[in-house]
């Protein structure tokens, strides 16, 4: 199993209500795509200092999993719509993880 | 239920010894800090282009836990002995997720 995490730092102009749009796309996105047997996207909590101010966790089986959740139509429009204008900084990864290690 | 995700970016001169000996003292550490529930740490597996170098996940209870996980000796000394010198970049989050929601 993979888990891909990304971190977004968004430019200055962005407003609450973009976050808010942006939420709610990726959690209509993640609802229709069946390889996705977890997601998790939200902004930062800033329970700690020096944050990111957005981030994404997936989980999927393998690559070809993350590449039909990452290349989705969806994903793209995701972009397009939002993240594309919204982002000044993104840190991404993908992890191994192994089925139930995360709960 | 909280998600702390962290994405790291190293130095120009780190080498693959210097993550197999931090990844071994993480994954010690988290072994001994109950409030975590989940831990996970690892190099990135590159499966997309442009990712950082390495990813960390924890999942705990709540921000007590999350501080007693983040301020414990044995966090600390994982930045001293290792990330300290290695991180050229740091990109970390907090995310509010539900019970049961990653899997």
């Amino acid at each position: 199993m993979i888990l891909h995490i990304a971190a977004f730092r968004w430019k200055d102009d962005v407003t609450e209500a973009d976050v808010t749009a942006l939420t709610e796309a990726l959690l209509t996105m993640a609802a229709g795509i069946p390889e996705l047997r977890s997601y998790v996207a939200a902004p930062n909590l800033h329970l700690r200092p020096a944050g990111f101010d957005y981030g994404v966790a997936a989980v999927v089986d393998d690559q070809a999993g993350l590449d039909a959740y990452l290349d989705s139509p969806e994903h793209l429009a995701a972009y397009e719509n939002f993240i594309g204008r919204m982002l000044a900084e993104r840190a991404a990864v993908q992890l191994p993880i192994a089925e139930g290690s995360l709960r």
